[in-house]
């Protein structure tokens, strides 16, 4: 009788070519990111649900998949709380276990701390096309760098990383929580009401901005003098377009010289980068990003064969001090590793032969010719005669090899491989 | 407040040096197993625990995290069964999850299918020094090839990728399920038992052969003459050394010829491999492996440094195919890649420049330093100077930086790097 073989629901197997597909990329991120001196990490897929739900996770903490505690009786009795069972959990992101393990291994690592990480991160999310509950993701981030070094360098590998994988064509918006608040400080909105103002803001793609007044106003109840105020800024800045760097001090003068300042640098920065590179960057002052933990400069790469974002990032300077109970500035910049592999999404074929031995070749010669191919360089798989010789090599080629060499019997060596697309 | 950043017990943080050691056998292995056609796939972390718990995965099957259900209430009535909670586990092997796989995409894959698997698995066991509850495994199967070139082969390649990794000084053990099969038959041992036979017999290198009878007479209650029949022509085999495989049609008549010129074509194919690489072999007939799917021929490497073995295997024919509901015949080689990360254990350093820019550089500047020294094929990271010279250089050194280039201000270029251990 068959089983059901599928994997669980919203998982998927990856075959040899989507598995060489992402080697590739993820060889030549690694490449660029070890260039610029940042070390990878890995830590445990489990986490304690304590760290998964108490750092600003947002949404995330909702879809964590939850382990049972080991060692319960079979039988439960009555009234007991379902969080009582379960102790550990499938991490989300990456950036709950890198402040995990920075409080951890802070002594042992240098000052500014380059990490790099790549791997897979789980989530309980209602599957759909293209999104799945178990996805690789890619952060690089520097912690212990209060200057804007940070965001800069960060900027600039991420943009380089990207161009390594062929992925050139993009365009980089930046942004800064400060203005943010300076424009809902100036609009004369409570502080505590900011929050909703930038999740309303952060839908401006979606809703446009008839949209996100409605959802300000009537759904979370804001007051709507306030909100007109702040939207009217946002949008002000956003139609000066290239110009509105440069007039970010007049319309917002709660803003501090320092964040001009840095601002101007990462500016700089990317007209410098993006002229070499050929890519393209603005200032958008609707750029808002989800998570809560931002503190200041924001960014978002996106490239023009998606509608959603491939990287994006920013400074988190209060995440990874409250694990060890003290100020560390840090900055994250994190590629969508699983949008860029579906950007990438070309037939990636390695050279492969086939070494085609008949029936009476002793098995030890089939495997001493091949041994001989793959002295020569060559990935070989030896595979006996069966059927027709064509319609072998039509299976052959469909399997992934590229060519075959024939191996007859009487001892004479294989003929050198033959492309399979020419037999 | 301080936070517990330690991670989840029995699980562990991976600093930059460990990667690198663990990424450099890793691509070492994956070299070779290319070289020899295996193609490397990845499947999901999560199983369901209907596969997991019903493969013969054994004593495995007990140490599975389990996985919360999504969706159910806060808190739970009385008598609700702690199974009926859970739906999903963590992997504990890559054997289980590779036959769910060749289940699913059997009509996409070669014939035979060469399937090579690096990844981590999850197993709930006491925590004790050197063992972790998620560690890596490194497989390579055969799936789909009756004849002995899939064992061959796959002891080829295994030996291979161990030498690549730099563990060349290696015993490999071979012996047969079948041989120890006709071993229980001719003792007289009912076949129900013969897997207690077996298991009993695993053990004979912890607890020796009267260990072995008196669990299997005293503790499991087989009749002591067939057991002393059975333990008596193993060790009679085993004394024999390497002369036990020639007489094995002699002393076990039950033995098929296919099973005997099995054995000799494996054995020829390691003597020629063993005296080409300067390593050693043998036929050990106490060799039980203790996994219950094996049917055919098993085999074993162990390393002088190490007391366990660092990799095993053998033929089971019939695993995967119940998951297609027809027969398929497959081997499969595993690498204790842990074991063998743990046996090179040595302090691999990559050469790493820290550029030291004074206070007084411009950002840009030091950046585009930076760029320069790597576009010379140098990876390269940005630092701050800060505090005496000396006890900085020091400080970069203890963090894995090689050599260091200093950058002064003037807009000259920093000077070639220099290495930190001759400062």
């Amino acid at each position: 009788m068959r089983m059901d073989n599928s994997p669980p629901r919203g998982t998927r197997d990856l075959l040899p070519a989507a598995v060489a597909l992402r080697d590739r990329a993820q060889g030549a991120i690694a490449e660029v990111y070890e260039r610029f001196g940042y070390q990878r990490i890995e830590t445990p897929a489990l986490e304690s649900l304590a760290r998964l739900t108490g750092e600003q996770g947002g949404e995330n903490e909702k879809l964590v998949f939850c382990v049972l505690r080991r060692g319960l009786p079979p039988r439960l009795e009555a009234g007991v709380e379902l969080a009582s069972l379960v102790d550990l959990g499938l991490r989300f992101d990456l950036t709950v276990p890198l402040t995990r393990f920075y409080g951890n291994n802070a002594p042992a690592l240098p000052v500014p701390f380059r990490s790099f990480q790549l791997g897979p991160v789980w989530r309980a999310e209602r599957p759909q096309r293209g999104r799945y509950r178990q996805f690789h993701q890619c952060d690089i981030d520097m912690i212990g760098e209060a200057s804007v070094l940070a965001e800069v360098e960060l900027i600039e590998a991420t943009t380089e990383a990207l161009a390594a994988v062929g992925l050139g064509e993009i365009n980089v918006r930046l942004c800064d929580r400060r203005v943010l608040s300076a424009v809902a400080a100036k609009s004369g909105l409570v502080e505590p009401a900011w929050p909703a103002l930038f999740i309303g803001l952060d839908k401006l793609d979606k809703i446009g901005w008839e949209g996100v007044r409605h959802e300000l106003v009537n759904e979370r109840r804001l007051p709507p003098e306030p909100v007109d105020a702040a939207l009217t800024t946002v949008r002000s800045l956003a139609e000066l377009g290239p110009h509105a760097l440069g007039s970010l001090g007049d319309q917002l003068p709660g803003l501090s010289d320092q964040v001009l300042a840095d601002l101007q640098t990462t500016a700089g920065a990317l007209g410098a980068l993006a002229g070499t590179r050929g890519w393209s960057w603005c200032f958008d002052p609707t750029l808002v990003r989800g998570m809560g933990y931002y503190t200041g400069q924001i960014f978002e790469v996106t490239h023009p064969a998606l509608g959603s974002s491939i990287a994006g990032g920013g400074r988190y300077d209060n995440l990874i001090g409250r694990s060890l109970g003290r100020e560390v500035p840090a900055c994250g910049f994190s590629i969508g590793f699983e949008r860029v592999v579906e950007l990438l999404g070309t037939n990636l074929r390695s050279e492969t032969v086939a070494l085609v031995y008949e029936a009476d070749v002793a098995l030890t010669d089939a495997l001493e010719a091949a041994r001989g191919l793959r002295s020569g360089g060559h990935r070989v798989a030896a595979v006996p005669r069966s059927g027709k010789l064509g319609a072998q090599l039509a299976r052959l080629e469909s399997w992934g090899f590229t060519s075959w060499a024939h191996l007859a019997s009487g001892g004479a060596p294989p003929a050198p491989p033959r492309p399979l697309t020419a037999r």
